[in-house]
């Protein structure tokens, strides 16, 4: 019985050591991102010295070979690019459009959709035919649809708290609003941008053709939210009114580009591998600064601030800088059929790509037990309070290493202001705090330090968490 | 057995079914104010149409008049204005400063210190004694300090995740610089701004001279994060710089104002009083729509969103818009006295004080049973991302209802935003996000919801939360 006491004090001081431990690690991560971070100076330059960095752009190799120099000076391992064809799309000239009514031109504010053919060199003019799903459209049918301008219009919903579902319930119109509209033999589409805000900012954004020739494709563009609602009540008025809009966008051949890549060798478990990214392209109408700027810098701060307190993980952890998510996801793609042709085991991967602003927590892909192995860390990160912790998607680059043995997460800020950036000019280096960026690189290198440390495995030891 | 097993599950299906209850009146309080809310549209009013409210201004009356009207239109019990006298402090002209170093002068933006007196009409030049705190200033005596500008620059401190904790290691420098400097036979004051932000926007507030005779109180002003930076640093290079400023603010004899009440009388409960509120009056250099104008249309909606979904409360609900938050608490002072005086028996207070960003939860001020009831309330809150019910503070002008009895609470938002905004010229509409507000406005509505329907005593009956 003695003995028993014994054992359990032993238990019980070891344990309330560790948690110490973790406890003084995590205030030493949180400290050295908030007091002496690097992830803000580096999204300056990536925004301010490069800006938006479209796939096949010189931007993106400009920030090809930015973050690469700035990996190298980090002291990793080992710092590396990863070849990858990506598709090249160029926007060309300033679009234009406006609605013409009882012979009056009002102009409104559009952009091609990434991807997009051009309209003929003077425009496209004609008829409008307004609908909210792909259902009215079916309904509507050729007889009504064809020669004309579809103009998707379903808003996003207000009333959903987590604004990304509320992305998830529109963006089909924006995604496959083309693709389906030329069955009915429409000759261009018009999507209300996604964004909450009603603003003047047209919202660009990836949109498909599927299998369609590219001579019978028609080219679709994005309206500022305003400029939708002002269609809409012209529409009402008088359905006959036409719609004028030109651009002048063109797809070119795939051409060479780049993942980043830095890695710090695992001490215990050299080949388990973690990974910890965000994607380097960005569109080209703003500057990327939130999408997905400030997940590159703040994937870079997490080998940064390891660097810097010393802590050299188990497990060997990759910086990875993706290359076009947005348009392709060709470096997302390319990164996990490498690591499965190098038989390169991943126990885990971590993505933030839902923009700078104060992080909430994380949503996660795997299994129960191991979700549920996190979920108890949660005391750990109250006093940053961090409390979200949800099974249920990760990140779109880090999809693609997904199997049975990996645990997959998403770092989920506030996303309340995200869709007021998304996509369009405002998404800005000015449109991101310095401080919630921060928070964010500490959350991450929080997450990434205990699983290092306890293993994303349910069976191995985990840290004891007073109540 | 079986009568014993049919009351448990009587009793259950009562309680599944006000769960359920509350549930759907959560979420219609939710899609009340995201879809159909008024509080953006009277936040603009209050910020474009009028603009600072500083107490005894002329815009402080005319929002007062507006929000009055306001209230009457939403077809409350009752809506009065509650005189209560509030001092009258004036600006005067834009406040010059600059460094005078190495024959080179360097403008510096400052503000003058609310409540500050002026300089003299040519203004103040002379030498600098930079300070982090009054143990400094102690040390340095009267002879090191005499005829000198004492310059406090302790910055807020960047590695606290609650910005506001961070604001209150800091704000003494501006409220008793003056009254500590005076001791030591300063000439002037000039504090760094209260902003986590390096930025050009000088940030004032409240000051006090003690009980310093009118003729010998100094000038007091705060420097911009940059301006502060650049004097400390030149003064390391040359102690002997000298600095100007000149500021032409006044104050004057305390004029009358009010404070704005309206009241939904209680069902159940008349004489039972709980009040949500803000504070009408702000700082004058923007438009305080942050502080606390977002307040004020938050509370305005809580009784908004009862009428409009035809919820008719138990307990005596007040909206309470309090002047003189800002410099002298006046309006919170009058309203406690006046509630004594009638007698009146106050159960729940709640303020919203702290900007109209993204709603984390609350803090609360009563006993441990009061915190604990209402903390078992979390899971309903859940779906909203409201996580945070913590002891600890409420809101200022409710402070003075504060007695045994009572439940005092504050809504928490997000804060890593606040202090960029916060008493300068960038308090203004265009740094209030709607959805932001909106969710504020539900947040609070839902609480006062709970507690009119649960009492804010743990005796009285709570709903069953599922686990």
């Amino acid at each position: 019985m003695k003995k028993l006491l014994f054992s359990l004090l032993l238990v019980s001081s070891i344990i309330s050591v560790a948690q110490t431990e973790d406890e003084q690690m995590m205030k030493n991560i949180y400290d050295a991102s908030l007091l002496n971070g690097k992830s803000y100076a580096w999204l300056d330059h990536l925004s301010n010295e490069i800006g938006g960095r479209l796939s096949g752009s010189e931007n993106a190799e400009k920030a090809v070979r930015y973050t690469k120099t700035e990996l190298q000076k980090l002291g990793l391992d080992k710092v590396w690019l990863q070849e990858v064809m990506v598709p090249k799309w160029v926007r060309g000239d300033k679009e234009t459009a406006y609605i013409e009514a009882d012979g009056e031109q009002i102009d409104v504010p559009i952009c091609a959709l990434g991807g997009s053919v051009a309209t003929a060199k003077d425009g496209l003019k004609t008829q409008v035919v307004e609908v909210r799903n792909f259902d009215e459209l079916r309904q509507l049918g050729r007889a009504n649809i064809e020669g004309k301008i579809v103009f998707y219009n379903r808003p996003m919903q207000a009333n959903l708290i987590n604004t990304f579902q509320a992305y998830g319930g529109c963006v089909n119109q924006r995604y496959s609003g083309a693709v389906e509209a030329i069955k009915y033999g429409a000759a261009g589409v018009i999507v209300r941008s996604m964004n909450l805000r009603l603003d003047d900012l047209p919202h660009t954004g990836s949109m498909t053709y599927g299998d369609i020739p590219v001579e019978d494709r028609i080219p679709a563009a994005a309206i500022s939210t305003k400029g939708a609602e002002k269609l809409s009540e012209l529409l009402r008025e008088g359905p006959d009114l036409q719609f004028y809009f030109r651009q002048s966008c063109e797809q070119f051949e795939d051409v060479p580009s780049f993942n980043v890549i830095g890695e710090i060798t695992g001490s215990e478990f050299p080949k388990e591998y973690m990974v910890v990214g965000g994607h380097l392209d960005s569109w080209d109408l703003g500057d990327g600064s939130h999408d997905d700027g400030a997940g590159v810098v703040q994937s870079m701060e997490v080998v940064r601030l390891f660097k810097e307190l010393g802590y050299k993980p188990k497990h060997s952890i990759r910086v990875v800088l993706f290359m076009n998510e947005e348009n392709g996801l060709r470096g997302g793609r390319k990164y996990a059929e490498e690591a499965k042709a190098n038989n390169e085991k991943h126990v885990f991967a971590l993505e933030s790509d839902a923009g700078g602003f104060t992080p909430r927590g994380f949503s996660f892909d795997g299994s129960d037990a191991a979700v549920a192995k996190v979920q108890s860390w949660k005391p750990l990160f109250e006093p940053y309070l961090i409390h979200y912790f949800v099974k249920g998607g990760s990140g779109a680059d880090i999809g693609p290493l997904k199997d049975d043995d990996i645990l997959l997460a998403g770092l989920r800020p506030d996303s309340q202001r995200y869709f007021d950036h998304h996509h369009a000019e405002n998404d800005t280096f000015d449109a991101v705090n310095k401080r919630e960026l921060e928070l964010g690189a500490a959350t991450m290198t929080a997450l990434v330090y205990l699983i290092d440390k306890y293993g994303p495995k349910p069976e191995i030891k985990k840290p004891e968490i007073k109540g």
